[in-house]
């Protein structure tokens, strides 16, 4: 049945140990530095710890990207200038090496999974990096009507949570999520402004570079798709309505990811509304998120506040593709590092520091 | 003679390519990304363009992270809660590999050298990472005198200049600044302020952790000896009257990178008043400087921003030893690597963006 894995996948959800984190931040006050000085690593080494139920935690490697493929019927209504066959040109791209994400993934030493979930034009590559799961050749007209049908978005969680267990049973120890999806920062910033109860305006953003009248239009949709949706709505009917099949999957391979007791990284604002719609249906997902970054699109922020999560990296970026997240990978093998490497005063015979004088 | 090879140095220093940074923020419009989506990367591609006179340019590696180390007979003020011999102690632990920057240059693949330019107590080690280049035992107290002579001072630059000279020569591509020496957030509190003209409440932040007495106590003390600084002191006066010999040495090092025509990453608030002071030396050597990171360090931002430069990372991080530093150069790296290989738009087939509809 359509999204029975995604369900289990939730139900198999267990909270990170808190008794690990309190080990974690015992010891990073025992390392050769003073204390707190490394800030946001020594918070990320912590949360390493709690989802690895030990520390020091083994070092999160190897890592995979898996970057989320869809189109969205809303681009009839010109919310954005990029034509729709960019997104199957894109997924070419990513099979052939020659996107940012690939690039980025290579720096962190990740490998890159790209998955069709819901690309609506031909892909003119094949590949071992693809997998064809397209549920359905994008989503329909989220300004008009519900985004997916309750089956579809079913389907596309399940396909996350496959793709999240592939890549586990494949030896990955981190998960990263990337996006691709011509019109999915309104898909997003809708589902955003639906999960945090915010407005359109705040949560709508110039996504890939739109002009003043292209935002207003696209905040006027997002504004009317939102009140289509009840407040007593399931996270999964706000994630049918609000759609992008890419984002179901996403909100699956982050479900799927945190059933496993891997670490995932989150992107930008496409990853984050999953990462949203993932919470609210399994609480206990958030323990295992590390926010990959601040991407400069509204919702981003937004989304990661409300999730309790600090960006690891804030560089102005908003690419999408994973790349943020790819990008704060070293930042977080790092702060396992720390914690398995860093010699202890005691052990390495330096003087803690006194009471002030 | 004293500072001779730092003279010649900062002449040596030559314009960073206004060419090739053109010819970079072109290819980045041609590669398969919305224009400038990643943000902060774009910019230290550029960058790397204008430094290397290239474009691509070359992906900036090996790296070696230097750490100059010295002490600051300021401690007898009562500064800081952390007794003197805490330095040579970390060098020892710097050259047995378990300090934080051990880690984190291992994380980035850099090489650590450790440089005795000016520890007070004798250094319990020996080893292929260490260099010895003691130009004195500590500088004087600069709450009641001079830091440094103009001799110390002079050969203080030298020992950075021929630090970084023997680093290019060995292979390193690019070159990251670090620092140990207890007490040294009051000297370099004190040179931020007398290189940009703040108070030295706005400078003077709370280091490696102090209390508010200890505060007041340091703040007075930056307080009094900036009145000692003349308006008209040249860089080496408020340099030799203010201290630190790390600094100096890093000031040293900054200006060889710069004269060696490689990227130089500036740490925290003690790098960043170094090359507050190289960059009054040689202006050009502003172009060769990449800020790793924004400390806590109140004089961190100021310095950072009185030279025009924007910090990559901001993780909270007080630290020292070159550690925000060698995080970023994951991210410098990856930003050379985006212009070498990432697709064009033609290249990839990919459509580019039409007008807004």
């Amino acid at each position: 049945m359509s999204g029975e894995q995604f369900s289990e996948a939730c139900a198999a959800v267990r909270p990170v140990s808190t008794e690990a984190a309190a080990a974690g931040a015992q010891h990073q006050d025992r390392l050769t530095k003073p204390r707190g000085a490394l800030g946001r690593v020594e918070d990320i080494g912590v949360r390493l710890c709690a989802i690895a139920g030990t520390c020091p935690p083994p070092v999160p490697e190897p890592v995979v990207v898996a970057v989320f493929a869809g189109d969205h019927g809303v681009v009839a209504e010109g919310v954005t200038p990029w034509p729709q066959e960019v997104t199957a040109q894109m997924v070419a791209n990513f099979c052939a090496g020659g996107a940012a994400i690939n690039v980025l993934a290579g720096v962190a030493g990740a490998e890159v999974v790209v998955v069709d979930v819901g690309v609506a034009t031909p892909i003119p590559v094949a590949g071992d990096r693809l997998l064809r799961r397209n549920v359905a050749p994008g989503t329909r007209n989220l300004a008009v009507e519900a985004a997916m049908t309750p089956e579809q978005a079913g389907a596309a969680l399940d396909v996350g949570v496959e793709v999240a267990s592939r890549a586990v049973a494949g030896g990955a120890c981190m998960l990263v999520t990337g996006d691709m999806g011509i019109g999915n920062t309104t898909a997003a910033a809708a589902l955003v402004a639906a999960c945090t109860r915010r407005s359109a305006a705040e949560v709508t953003g110039r996504g890939t570079g739109i002009d003043d009248a292209t935002l207003a239009r696209k905040q006027a949709v997002v504004e009317g798709a939102l009140a289509r949706v009840g407040s007593d709505a399931t996270p999964f009917e706000v994630l049918a309505e609000l759609g992008g099949l890419e984002i179901a999957g996403l909100a699956g391979f982050i479900v799927g990811g945190a059933s496993s007791g891997v670490p995932v990284v989150v992107d930008g604002v496409i990853a984050a509304a999953a990462a949203l719609v993932a919470a609210r249906c399994a609480p206990d997902v958030v323990g295992y998120l590390i926010a990959g970054h601040r991407s400069t699109e509204p919702g981003s922020a937004l989304a990661l506040e409300h999730l309790g999560l600090v960006p690891t990296l804030d560089l102005g970026m908003r690419l999408g593709e994973g790349t943020g997240a790819a990008l704060a990978v070293p930042v977080i093998q790092a702060a396992a590092r720390v914690l398995r490497d860093m010699a202890t005063f005691d052990g390495a015979g330096v003087t803690d520091k006194g009471d002030p004088r």
